[in-house]
């Protein structure tokens, strides 16, 4: 392989093994070795290797083409899954096996076998997870391994609709019990109520687990789930009265194949509704189960995983924009007049680029952390404990909002730093941005998500001295008293923590005053009226737990002896740009509620960000080696390992369809009349 | 037209007129009363429909179908030219009616007709300015004309390459004068020396003016421009010695055909180099013109342009979710539970909508400041006086800079606060974003532009003593003193001048002590080092000098009685709303450089701007129906006139060619197996 030259000398003149890195950030070397051979298996198959002319296809034939080699994809994954459990002599499959192909399918190997993601994904990612979480027993037995298995049921989920999203209680899909029949008669009543957007909907699922409105007796008994076929195991036609299609191209997702769903009258018999909390007797009684509140947990367990997927995606876009700008040269610098300055040496690019790395780096940390909490509260709910349960559906909320707006946010930071040829479809900027921006709407809006969010901080504020326990998370809302300045990351960290503390402590008093204001003493309006600063509330929160959760787990890491001498001071760099960067970005708010802080303190914390960047600069090559995304995890011409750009570039312009002969047609039909015309 | 209901009621209880607005905006009521002959010229014109799938194009389809409509709607606007001509008594074409030209193309008119751009709208924008400005009288009278007509002559301007974009000097095309024969030979000597990006260039333009080092004798002239035949006038084949091809699909602007163009030995005529400015004789002599000053002043007239395209940009998106909000309801007030409250209630939501709007108002009041400018200033040219044309290039690098970056923001912003179905290609944000961010890269990257404003800045702020005169936009350089706090747009007018002139002090004196610092002293490795705090200085004064604009503006219109009683409090709402959002958003520098500001004062900012977000509520469907975008302007699912965006939405799904079967072929070849496997 012909390396482009200062790529080489890029990655000759680091001070880190780039192995190094990724056997830390792989977590273990078993685990890095585990990546590569998985992934080796599936990117040198020559039977998925795409068409040369992909980029000229349209909605339908993208639709074709990764529809038909997610099946391909899935039996192989399934004979490689059967093989690892050979290995390791087991013969059932857990939950676990669950979350692995969904982390394995969005991850890096989903992503480099398809940029514009796949029709199949739902059924692992969100039907397989909502069957599982909803079914009682029976159920379980009844679907469970035939859905695991594909046999006869691809599904999807389906829960919003065309007019409603996030507030669920307004969807309008109704469930209306037949005592007689003992079946559910399903019906979306008006056009607002046709499901759209989920995934695999359109032509691809054959079932679907259809939240919907539950009546008996025209009693009203709230939202409950049903599984429903919709096309014909054998034909894969509608059932009657389906009514299911694609809803058109996207910003990005192509191959995803999201649907709308209309149903008329269709029937499916009582043991369908899902049952694991609620239940219909045959009668027409209705059995109120438990709260459900592991329900709340698989919420937060979605919302992690889109934090570690916009983490990915953010780290995408930045390895493509390191090397790029290592390659790109801009200017001369009169000193050495022979050469022009690589773009990746002008402090403002460093900039644009590096923080991102930081970001991507701090966000997956951020997942695990969470991760880590969703298993401990999972335990402790079991044991009938409650306690953490509320942080770790506002950690995760919190967390789902700041990093997908945040990632998103940065991968178009990172696309407008490789210039114009970030704008070309071959760059994948786009694609990468189509996930990341994506993840800002769907699980939860993130305005919606902020204000739940602010909501927890305010009680636990208020409530914070008669509380005998406070989540992790929120300890710092008992702190009190300025910080004493200090240049190190540890001040900054309790910086970003007490300006959080005081916005908790403002929104509070704010949101008190404008409920008082109201007319009518509506805490709801007063909220409203709060809105805007709360959301804000939220954000800062998010940072400081951000800058807390890194700073000291980055420390543990060093008190382990994760990084050896050449590593630790390039983490220590990434960590400060991470950290220093939150501080910069929350200057208006630090400002606000800490008046100590000195005009002459916040320039060394400037100049301080500025020279982590150019102390960073000589290894960012070799670090973003150290993700090993395969150049087919980045699909960009920009970005490939061997740095030639320019070359690909050029290459995928001529695979252009409009590039296969000299002169188009219309020259002929119109061009050339315009041409001649007689003015 | 059946109307939503809930527009039908906005419209019903709006204090404002849309019609007295849209007097306002256009200019005067005969302005207005032109504007929409002429839209209804075209729009209502049926040959100008595009055909119900165009959604399913592939790129290549989509450059035949454009390129065919563009060369119709050129017809039909020449004869409009001349209709007009006839009615004015003017017989000959002045550069106002080129400027008119690429006003119309690129403005509402032509986006109605072209959501995705079209390749002959380089010809009129970039390719006659660029011919006007660089030829010499006879060249002038050889071609002008001819081009103007498009006799023969489809025009692009061929300037970046593949390896160069900003940095002009860098670029690598030749034109090496061969003596005896009395021609320029012309070459891409590389691959990165290939033109890159020129619109209408791949499949459509036949001529070119192509920028390239001029060489004479093996020695070196500098950049000069090239009048050079690519496709034969009557084939439309390429010319001997031309590669030239479109670069593929891209994030936006598909229908535009950018594309590249390699030279091997291509040769011109003596008389095909453009020598306005300088010029090569016969025996080679290189005869070197005055400096071009006025060339200067044509950038500037490009930048002004893309301020007033993008403001265009975020007003569509502006409009679109405007109306999109105040028809989609969301979650119930306890008080009133029969109906879901309309998003535009939600503050959150007004503010991600209004400053949007306020911002596309004054961005197209501070392009129309600056064309005044440019005009005075090019007379000032005519006249040997240079004294603001400096001034001229820094406040449109600085607003091309700053405008773009927040007008793309904006845009996605708007797509965001449509939730999902703002992710659809049928709610245009995504064509509508393509047009924005592609603003922040040409015609001079964002970052380079705001570190030439830098320099300026920190030039005359280090001479502002001695010098006798500074111009409009930099006097408040010469200010002093903290500014006394007091609420009102005055005041916070004065405080961000205030800032900014406090931040270019801060960046002079760290610009110097970083050169300092540097071992040989390089002043351009000290701009290297501040390089990140001086473009955090330009845009500072890019906010300070829009405030400034655009509270003079509003405040001269008022004393004029350009609003009637209605329409005045409206407008100082939208005002408050544009200068206190740049207030808020620049508080981090603000507390910085004034420690004077207390806690209580910005509380008091927030409040007044929560309530002017809510003031302005009512009237906001009525102000943006004042744009007067046709609906084919808008191009949007969600944003007709007429709200029915749901019943609009599942049309457009339903045209999606996937949905044209029930069953995709690819169940029979792929999805069956897979339901079958046996495991």
């Amino acid at each position: 392989m012909t390396v482009n030259n200062d790529l080489l000398k890029e990655r000759q003149n680091a001070t880190i093994k780039s192995e190094d890195f990724a056997v830390w950030w792989s977590g273990g070397k078993d685990e890095l070795y585990k990546r590569r051979a998985l992934e080796k298996l599936f990117f040198d198959d020559p039977q998925f290797d795409d068409p040369k002319d992909i980029m000229n296809y349209t909605h339908k034939q993208l639709y074709e083409y990764t529809t038909a080699k997610s099946t391909k994809v899935i039996q192989k994954l399934r004979e490689w899954y059967r093989e690892e459990q050979k290995k390791q002599g087991v013969r059932t499959t857990s939950i676990e096996d669950m979350y692995l192909f969904r982390s394995l399918l969005s991850g890096p190997l989903g992503t480099g076998l398809f940029q514009q993601n796949f029709p199949l994904r739902l059924h692992f990612s969100m039907f397989l997870t909502a069957l599982l979480g909803q079914s009682n027993e029976e159920q379980c037995r009844e679907w469970l391994e035939k859905a695991w298995n594909m046999k006869g049921i691809i599904g999807t989920y389906a829960q919003t609709e065309l007019g409603h999203g996030t507030y669920i209680r307004g969807l309008e899909t109704r469930a209306d019990y037949d005592i007689e029949k003992r079946e559910f008669v399903l019906n979306t009543p008006t056009l607002t109520a046709y499901k759209w957007w989920p995934g695999g909907l359109g032509h691809t699922a054959n079932m679907v687990i259809l939240m919907a409105q539950l009546y008996i007796k025209d009693k009203h008994y709230g939202l409950q789930p049903f599984l429903v076929r919709i096309r014909n195991e054998r034909t894969h036609q509608p059932e009657p009265g389906v009514d299911v299609g694609d809803v058109g191209p996207k910003l990005g997702v192509n191959g995803v194949n999201n649907g709308f769903l209309g149903l008329k009258n269709v029937r499916i018999p009582l043991k369908q509704m899902l049952s694991k909390h609620n239940q219909v007797l045959a009668d027409g009684t209705f059995v109120k189960g438990p709260e459900p509140v592991m329900l709340y947990s698989t919420m937060s367990y979605v919302r992690v995983n889109i934090v570690k997927d916009v983490s990915f995606n953010l780290l995408q876009a930045a390895v493509i924009a390191t090397r790029y700008s290592a390659i790109r040269r801009q200017g001369i610098e009169s000193a050495s007049p022979k050469k022009e300055i690589q773009v990746l040496d002008f402090l403002t690019q460093q900039h644009k680029v590096f923080p991102q790395i930081a970001k991507g780096i701090f966000y997956r940390l951020a997942a695990d952390y969470v991760w880590e909490l969703y298993r401990s509260v999972h335990k402790e709910l079991e044991q009938g404990n409650k306690r953490n349960l509320s942080e770790l559906h506002a950690l995760s909320c919190c967390l789902k909002a700041v990093c997908s707006h945040e990632a998103a946010k940065g991968v178009e930071t990172l696309r407008k730093s490789c210039g114009g040829h970030g704008y070309l479809n071959s760059a994948n900027f786009m694609a990468i941005y189509g996930s990341a921006t994506a993840a800002c709407t769907y699980e939860g809006e993130n305005t919606v998500l902020l204000l739940q969010t602010a909501r927890f901080l305010v009680k636990y504020f208020e409530e914070g001295i008669r509380r005998k326990y406070l989540p992790k998370s929120v300890v710092y809302l008992r702190t009190s008293g300025q910080v004493k300045w200090s240049l190190n990351l540890e001040t900054i960290v309790k910086i970003l923590e007490y300006t959080s503390l005081e916005r908790v402590k403002y929104v509070f008093l704010q949101q008190r005053s404008f409920t008082k204001a109201q007319p009518d003493r509506s805490a709801q309006k007063g909220a409203n009226r709060a809105g805007l600063i709360l959301t804000q509330t939220a954000i800062m929160h998010g940072k400081a737990f951000l800058a807390r959760m890194s700073y000291e787990e980055i420390n543990k890491q060093i008190n382990k002896g994760k990084f050896n001498d050449s590593l630790k001071p390039v983490m220590q760099q990434l960590l400060h740009i991470f950290i220093l960067e939150l501080f910069l970005t929350s200057l208006d708010d630090i400002l606000r509620f800490n008046r100590s802080i000195t005009a002459k303190e916040i320039e060394q914390i400037e100049r301080l960000y500025e020279e982590m960047l150019l102390a960073f600069r000589p290894n960012a090559v070799a670090l973003v080696d150290g993700f090993e995304f395969h150049d087919r995890v980045l699909g960009s011409t920009l970005g490939c390992y061997d740095g030639r750009a320019y070359e690909r570039l050029m290459e995928e312009a001529r695979k252009c369809e409009l590039n296969q002969e000299p002169v188009n047609q219309v020259f002929d039909t119109h061009l050339k009349q315009l041409l001649q015309a007689k003015l």
